[in-house]
């Protein structure tokens, strides 16, 4: 059975107004739940940005540390975890790391945000 | 002394790819972290959606506690997270509160999303 089957929509329509778009699944919810929480650090979101604003959308770990004004394991530590939620992609050339955003990722956040 | 000057731009020209694009500020950053952690539970996801569902953009809180599958008080402090971060309104009519999505609140995340 879907999970959209599983909410009663009746119970919507009892007392106001009546349901007239589509209500996120549950399921959805929690992968833009997850998404959002990976995302919601402020270093996370400027190591993003930074990655992105990189001229060929690629930048090399050893220009995102210092920026930061973070310690490299802390560095590291962020670029892991966005990295394993599937936002970042890591390629190493040599002796350096270098990481890209993964096209679409962001999708989930902001196919959300758009029905609402 | 604004923010973005204290990002040392040299550093992150050092190694690889030129910065050709804005670096989201440390204080815009703290601010967009801030929404979305606010968000990133399915709960709240679904309670936004719902609302946002509505004919005419309000729902009425005694018709989003049931799908919700969650008692009413638990509804009530996701529903209290929502207001407090600014992306719900409340108005009292009768024996019911009733919600509606805060025009523009969700622009935070859309326009970090936009920048990467």
């Amino acid at each position: 059975m879907a999970i959209t089957e599983l909410l009663p929509l009746r119970d919507l329509q009892a007392c106001c107004a009546p349901i007239t778009r589509e209500v996120i699944s549950e399921e959805n919810a929690v992968s833009v739940a997850r998404a959002m929480k990976a995302l919601a650090d402020p270093a996370r979101l400027r190591l993003l940005s930074m990655v992105a604003a990189h001229a060929d959308g690629e930048a090399c770990v050893c220009d995102l540390t210092e920026p930061l004004g973070l310690s490299q394991p802390t560095v590291s530590h962020h670029l892991k975890v966005l990295s394993e939620a599937g936002f970042l992609s890591r390629t190493k050339r040599g002796t350096w790391a270098y990481y890209r955003i993964v096209p679409g990722s962001l999708d989930v956040i902001s196919g959300f945000l758009a029905t609402v």
